[in-house]
């Protein structure tokens, strides 16, 4: 029997691995909760109606049908036996491994406040992303059947908490909606006069950015109208707003629709294999990893992607931590593959070692920021052009050739007429609507 | 102030009729459950995973957005007040109407036997198709985890019920998928395995058409792998199959997936406007009406599409039943806005006239029967021709170039690779996957 190869999620990292694994003499299963892999980086767009849910997820085992040493299977884990080197399934199905490489990702974080999630959702699943959209088309239409002006205002009132890129994205796609798609569609609001509001906790936008494309972003979700609140800290959410507390003091926003991007969470899978394995986590539930992405004292085991606690190793540097973004996981993934070969070869694992390429962000139609690492130097711009590169990047990094061309073609039609192609909420629960305390948590 | 025009629902016959009013002199207001029109004939596909919801669903305000006459609001229309002529929405909003057109549409019936919904989901809704969808997709994933083969059977047999049009289409579909879409990207099962049964409880699938098409139906059928069972009447479904009884006795047929194409029922709006009005329901819970499609005693009340029991008025020839079809609809639309314009100018209304132009179904890849009526006699054609002519039929009639657009793309796309664009199941959960008994009723 071949050496099995168990990988534990098949996001960026995981389904990097399995690819890096193609020509390897082993077995691969691939268990992940979905059947799909999602493009993440767009899944702002499928909560925003600008793509279909289809168009950013690829059915998992429709990507490796031409590989034939992987075994998709759709499942989730809940418990690790080291010893023993197996994997239960909710549905009692138990996996064996001999190299186990777990790529579980991330979920939101509510900093201990899970009592806002039914508030202000976040976004990670494709259900995530529906259910913002839901909320997002409803409140206007909510506010089309209500007569009293103050409610009519607060549902009328989007915020987005947090500034990272999907905060940026999530706000100026928001406020592009309410400016250029649904104006004409409406006869008692002006859908013109809702207020988009971005609210930050630090003094910028975009962190990972240079200080001047963070402020170059901010500019561009001016103009686009968005109503930007930096060094405001989220206080409280409930069902019909927010607090927040600045230097000046704290202030209270009406809103039936919040988003959360502020706060990134381990999966809990990393407690299972602490449970399992004894390895430590870091203050987010990051599970520490030794310099060649193994866990400590399990040479068999490695952990990539967002719920790995890494560290770069360029040869004459200090270790530097390896941000949470999908070029370091697909990086991870790559590496943890070449390490299972090494160890079969009876060759010594290797460090890992990130290279950054750089980072971009998009704001909205036209507007965008790129930092970008070159070989002489970093190269930073920003708005149209900016903009083009990281539509073409995108939709380069898309997974296949057919979703490719669906959302090029979404996005020229979008482009031309200002439509937005999956304005559609499936479910009939209508009251609810817009009121954030009867949704689902 | 204008006259006002209220019309519920907004399915092929609510929005026919408030186009049919476009250059009148008129306030419309057009409510509906959804913010989507949705083109029913190709909801098998969303359930089959062949097109994204948006492709066959449009929000309805876009629709209406350069009819400038017309207001939509989303809502639920819960209680119906003749004397004073107001409709109340679910969360208390009030219309007035001079003229009303209901046109709530059907939803399924389980024939009094509403426990078994939970185990055959119907198919009338988005909500519906995204059932059916992950319901397919996960039994094959669970067939795929499953060891048992007595288990693994039950989990690759699939059932339909009902031979209409929508059955056919649903039970084609299902047996292209398990034998040309999946193979090769299975590792345990062999998804041409997968039976397909349709159960038809009289003698005949496709009803409605004349007999030697249903005979070249039920070939079609069975060459694309289905197996049909005529004359078999359901007696039983739960969680692990279904019980028919046939003229040679009865049976048990295991499975995970069943899915209801049998029985169709009027709105529960019907009984809030009988109640209202005192008008008579028929059997299936549809509005008695007039030859001029209003309700007797209330001629500013007018029923249309599948909520009424409307009969065709020729010109020397008995009235006929009007049969549940679309074009049905939209043409009662039609009628029921000429009639108010009539009323208008203080004119006498017209009876309603159904013109039957024909009745197609497609069977699957290339296949479909086609009874057209002509002036020169019928023309009945099946096979490739036929799906042709369907094919072109349906995309000329889907709602807005971009989503005939679209459609097309995702059918040529499927067409020459066999692959479904759609096979995402958002949802994350997964126990339950392809347990009846655990999905929600």
């Amino acid at each position: 029997m071949r050496p099995q190869v168990l990988i534990i999620g098949c996001g960026f990292g995981g389904l990097e691995a399995a690819r890096a694994l193609r020509a390897a003499d082993v077995d691969i299963t691939v268990v992940d909760k979905t059947n799909h892999h999602l493009f993440q980086p767009l899944l702002y767009q499928v909560a925003t109606a600008g793509l279909s849910a289809p168009s950013i997820a690829a059915p998992i085992r429709h990507l490796f049908r031409s590989q034939r040493n992987v075994t998709t299977l759709l499942g989730e884990v809940v418990a690790l036996d080291a010893a023993a080197r197996t994997a239960t399934l909710s549905d009692g199905t138990r996996l064996h491994w001999d190299h186990l490489i777990v790529a579980a990702g991330a979920t939101h974080s509510y900093f201990g406040r899970d009592d806002w999630a039914a508030h202000a959702p976040g976004l990670k699943t494709l259900d995530d992303a529906f259910e913002i959209r839901r909320r997002v088309l409803l409140a206007f239409e909510a506010a089309e059947r209500e007569d009293d002006p103050a409610r009519r205002a607060a549902l009328m009132q989007f915020i987005v908490v947090g500034g990272g890129p999907t905060g940026v994205e999530l706000a100026g796609t928001l406020a592009e909606i309410a400016r250029h798609t649904l104006p004409g569609e409406f006869r008692r609001i002006d859908p013109r006069q809702a207020r988009v509001l971005l609210v930050e906790g630090s003094p910028r936008v975009l962190q990972a950015m240079p200080e001047a494309l963070s402020e170059r972003a901010r500019e561009q979700l001016a103009a686009l109208g968005v109503e930007v609140r930096l060094a405001a800290r989220v206080t409280g959410i409930d069902a019909d707003g927010l607090d927040i507390a600045t230097a000046s003091g704290t202030e209270r926003l009406a809103s039936r629709c919040v988003v959360w991007a502020a706060g990134v969470a381990a999966s809990p899978l990393g407690r299972v294999l602490a449970q399992a394995t004894g390895c430590a986590l870091d203050r987010a539930g990051r599970v520490v990893v030794e310099p060649d992405l193994s866990i400590q004292g399990h040479p068999g085991i490695q952990v990539i992607g967002d719920l790995a606690a890494a560290h770069s190793h360029a040869p004459g540097r200090e270790p530097q931590p390896v941000p949470g973004v999908s070029p370091a996981a697909k990086q991870m993934g790559r590496c943890a593959a070449a390490n299972i070969q090494r160890r079969l070869r009876g060759e010594a694992t290797q460090a890992f070692r990130y290279r950054d390429y750089g980072n971009l962000a998009t704001i909205g139609r036209h507007s965008a920021v790129v930092d970008l690492g070159t070989p002489v130097g970093p190269l930073r711009f920003s708005g149209y052009a900016a903009w083009l590169f990281w539509l073409f990047a995108h939709v380069y990094f898309l997974i296949g050739f057919r979703n490719r061309f669906v959302v090029l073609m979404d996005w020229a039609w979008a482009y031309w007429t200002y439509d937005r192609s999956a304005r559609v909420v499936a479910s009939a629960a209508l009251n609810g609507a817009s009121r954030a305390s009867d949704a689902p948590a």
